[in-house]
C-alpha cells in the first residue's frame, strides 16, 4: 500500500480515461441463460431483436465473447464533458463512525442527469443516430434514466418519448420539467396511448404504474412508430457493458493509490450501476486474480435478489418482451406506493442474476428508513445529498464499516454513489417529518406463482 | 500558448489547491470608502461590528492591508471534500456558436449546496465555531446561500435560522426541504418574528420580500439572541476574500494550460462569485501585469451597476445596518415578482462598486428570457443545467463569443458557472412554456431619490 496521503477526491486525467468498455461475459465460465422468444420457446437470435433495438446495441446484447469493445470517438468526447468521475475517500464518514475501515466511493452524480445513467444513454443515443434512427422510446422510474436519455437525445438530435411510472410522475413534477427542458416528451404510465397501458387501466384505473408496465408501453410505442427504436437504462447486457466504465475508472484510480477493495458494494434495482461498478472486480474473481466480496444492496420493498425466484420471466408487465432468466418477483409485481425513489424493477440483470446464483456475489435487503438515515448522515458529513437509490449502497457501506469497528478489521470498502437526490426532496421531506414508512411485500402482493418466497434475513426473521 | 490538447475538464490536484485567500484590497490603489455608522455619521471601527459579526470575520472585513490570509487547516480539509472545482473548456458550445473564441468556465456547482456559496459558508461557520458561537442567523434569496450555510453549520454543530425571501420560499419548497435536511430552520421573510418584519408587513401585508428585508430580520434576530451572530453570503469584503479561491484556482489551472483570459465574465448580484472569480485578474490589472477585460452581467430587473447610484446606502431595507458606499437602487428596492432566481439585491459589493467606479471593470444588464435561452442552449451542449444566476454569465460569454465570430478575434473567454439549477425548475418550466416575462424597473419602482436612473444601453435605448 502506498504511504502517500490519499486525497479526498481523485480524478483520473482525460488521457487516463478508459477507451474500451469491458464485457464481463467474455470471462464468465458459465453464460447467463439465453433470452427466449415466448412465441417459439426458443432462444432469440440477434435478428429477433432488430425490430425493437438498434442493431449495434442488439449485437452488443448478444455478444458474450468480445472482452473489450471500443468506445466510439464521439461517445468518448461526450464522456469527457462530465467524466472522469471522482474516486472519493469518505474521511469524515470514517471518523464519525469510528471505524478502522477505509471507505471509498465512486461518485457518478456530477452531471445534470444526476446519475451514472448518462454513461449508457450517450452510447445508446449515439448508436441510434449512427443507424439513422430518428425516434426513441423508453421508460423511467425515479427519472434519472429519462433525464440522462433526454440529454443524450437532445445532443444527437433524436426525438424521445419517455413513459414515466405514474407515481413518480405525480411526485416529481420537476423531474418531468428537466426532461422537457432537454426536449424529451414525458407520458405518465400506465397511459391510454398504448394497448398495454389501456389494458392495465381497464383492470385498475388507479394503477400507479411500475417499470414493467412502462416498458410494455415504450416497447409497443417503438414497434408501432416509424423509424423508432426502444432503449432501456438498466437490466440489459449492453447497459452493463456501457456502465463498466464506472468500475474500470474506479479500479484504475484505486490502483493509482495503491489500494484494492476487500468489499465492493452497490445498490441494485435492475443492475446498471452495480454491474458496471463490479465488472473489473468480478473479472479478478473469475480469473483468480483476487477475491473481493461483492455485495448488492436492494430495497426490502422490492427484493428481487433476496426474495425472488431464479426463473424465466417476462421483462415487462404486459408480457410483450422476450423472457429472461433472472431473479424476479414476477412481472406483475409492483412495489408499495410508500417505496421512494427507483430500484423498483421486478427482475434483475440476467448477468448479475447468474453471478449471484453461482456464488460470485452476495445480496442484502434494507428498509428505506434505514436507508434515509444513512443518506442524511452521509449528506451532513460528505456534503453530497445522495439519491435514495445510491443511499442503499451508503447503508451497506456503513453497516460494513460498523462491523469492522466491532471486529477491528481494517477493510477497504468501495461503494458506488450513483447519483444525487435533488429531485427526491419529497421523500426527504417525508423522512425529515417522520412520515416515511417501511414496507415488505406480503405473499398477497407477489405475482401469482411467487407467493411464499424466502424471508429477508435480519428483517423478517 | 501550449500546443497540447486542452482537456474538457481540468482539476488541480489536492496539493495544488490554494492554501491562502487573496485579499484584493491590499493591491487597490484607492480603497473603497469605509462603512459608516448611521448614528454617528462616522466610519465604523472593527469593534463596532462585533455585536453583529464574529470577531475574526469582522477583522477580515476591515483588513485592507494583508494581501494573503491563511485558510485555516479545518477549512482546507472541508474544501477538499468538494474542491478543487474543475476548469472546463466549452468545446461543444464553441462549435455550436461557430466562434473562433475559446470559452472556459470555472464550474462551482459540483457540491450539494449547488453553488460557490459553500466556499464562504464553511469559512464563516468555522470562525463562529472557533469563537464559541452556538447560533447563527442569515438570509437567503434563491436559497443557495441558505443551503450552503446549513451544510456548514450542520458540520460544525451550529444552530441556524435562515430568513428566506418569501417569494422564493413559496416558489421553492424543495429548497426549504434541503436546508431542513441539513438542520437549518427556515422562516419566510418578511415574518412576524422580528420588529423589522412586522413593520414591513404592517405597511404591506402581501409583501413578497427582498434580500434587504431578510437581512434586517436576520440581523435583528442575531443581536437579540444569546450567543448568536449574523452571517452574510455576499456583498461583504470577507465573502469576496473567501471566494477568491475560485479565481486563484481558475488562474492556476489556466496557467497550467498555457492560457490567460482576454475577457473574464461573471454574474453579479451582491458580488460574491464575481469578486472571487476576478480577484487575481484584477490584481494583474492593478499591478500592471496584464489587462484583461472584466465584465459583470446583471439582471435588467435588478440593475445596480448599470442603473444604480454610487452612493452611501443602507445594506438592508429596515435601515438597521451600517451604511456602505456602493452602487445601489435604494435599500427599499425590490425586483418584480417576475424576476426568477437570485441576483436580487438592491446594492453591490463596495469593493466591486469601487473597481467599477474607477474603471477596472465593465457591467452589462441582460433580460431574463435571453438568460434562459442561453441556459437551455448551454445545458443541451455542456450537460450542465445552470442556475438562473449563473446563466447570466453564460449569456455574457455567448454574446462575447458571437462578437468574436463577427470580428474573427480568437479571444480567450473565462466565465464563472456558479451553480446548478435543480431547484429552479419552476423558472425553467415558465420559460419552456413561453410564460416567462421580462421586466425593467420603471421610475415608480425605484426607491425614493432613485427615480430617473440611467437607461440600460441596448435594452431601454
Amino acid at each position: 500500500m502506498s504511504t502517500k496521503k490519499i486525497p479526498h477526491r481523485l480524478y483520473l486525467t482525460e488521457e487516463q480515461m478508459p477507451k474500451q468498455w469491458y464485457n464481463l461475459r467474455a470471462d464468465m465460465k458459465e453464460q447467463p441463460d439465453p433470452i427466449i422468444n415466448p412465441a417459439t420457446g426458443k432462444p432469440a437470435a440477434v435478428e429477433d431483436l432488430y425490430p425493437v433495438f438498434c442493431e449495434e446495441l442488439a449485437k452488443q446484447e448478444m455478444d458474450d465473447t468480445t472482452r473489450y469493445i471500443d468506445i466510439p470517438e464521439e461517445v468518448q468526447e461526450m464522456y469527457k464533458i462530465y467524466r472522469p468521475s471522482p474516486l472519493c475517500r469518505a474521511y469524515n464518514l470514517e471518523k464519525a463512525l469510528g471505524t478502522p475501515a477505509k471507505i471509498y466511493y465512486k461518485f457518478e452524480g456530477n452531471n445534470t442527469s444526476g446519475s451514472h445513467k448518462l454513461n449508457s444513454a450517450i452510447a445508446q443515443a449515439y448508436y441510434a443516430k449512427q443507424q439513422g434512427i430518428t425516434n426513441l422510446t423508453t421508460e423511467t422510474g425515479a427519472g434519472q434514466w429519462g433525464t440522462a436519455l433526454s440529454e443524450a437525445c437532445s445532443y444527437f438530435g433524436i426525438n424521445l418519448d419517455i413513459f414515466m411510472v405514474k407515481v413518480s410522475y405525480n411526485q416529481k413534477p420537476f423531474r418531468k420539467a428537466i426532461m422537457e427542458t432537454f426536449g424529451g416528451k414525458v407520458i405518465a404510465s400506465p397511459s391510454d396511448t398504448t394497448n398495454a397501458g389501456r389494458a392495465i387501466l381497464a383492470e385498475d384505473p388507479d394503477n400507479s404504474g411500475s417499470l414493467g408496465c412502462a416498458i410494455s408501453e415504450a416497447v409497443e410505442k417503438a414497434v408501432t412508430t416509424e423509424n423508432c427504436k426502444y432503449v432501456l437504462g438498466s437490466v440489459l447486457n449492453q447497459v452493463l457493458l456501457h456502465q463498466s466504465i464506472i468500475g474500470l475508472e474506479a479500479k484504475q484510480a484505486m490502483e493509482q493509490l495503491g489500494e484494492y477493495p476487500d468489499v465492493v458494494i452497490g445498490c441494485a434495482g435492475g443492475g446498471s450501476n452495480l454491474g458496471g461498478l463490479i465488472a473489473p472486480f468480478i473479472q479478478d474473481k473469475l480469473t483468480g486474480k483476487a477475491n473481493p466480496v461483492i455485495r448488492a444492496i436492494e430495497p426490502a420493498s422490492c427484493p428481487s435478489f433476496t426474495r425472488g425466484k431464479y426463473a424465466y420471466d417476462f421483462c415487462d408487465t404486459g408480457k410483450i418482451t422476450p423472457m429472461a432468466k433472472m431473479y424476479t418477483l414476477g412481472c406483475t409485481f409492483k412495489p408499495s406506493a410508500s417505496h421512494a425513489g427507483g430500484l423498483r424493477y421486478h427482475g434483475m440483470s440476467p448477468i448479475l442474476s447468474k453471478l449471484y446464483h453461482d456464488g460470485y456475489m452476495e445480496a442484502e435487503a434494507v428498509e428505506q428508513t434505514k436507508v434515509f438515515e444513512a443518506a442524511t448522515m452521509f449528506a451532513k458529513l460528505e456534503t453530497i445529498l445522495p439519491a435514495p437509490e445510491s443511499a442503499h449502497a451508503i447503508r451497506g457501506a456503513i453497516d460494513e464499516a460498523l462491523r469492522c469497528k466491532e471486529t477491528g478489521e481494517e477493510k477497504t470498502i468501495l461503494f458506488g454513489l450513483t447519483g444525487t437526490g435533488y429531485f427526491d426532496m419529497t421523500a426527504y421531506m417525508a423522512f425529515n417529518e417522520g412520515k416515511m414508512a417501511d414496507y415488505i411485500p406480503t405473499d398477497e402482493d407477489l405475482a401469482p406463482g411467487f407467493a411464499a418466497l424466502p424471508k429477508i434475513p435480519g428483517i423478517q426473521e
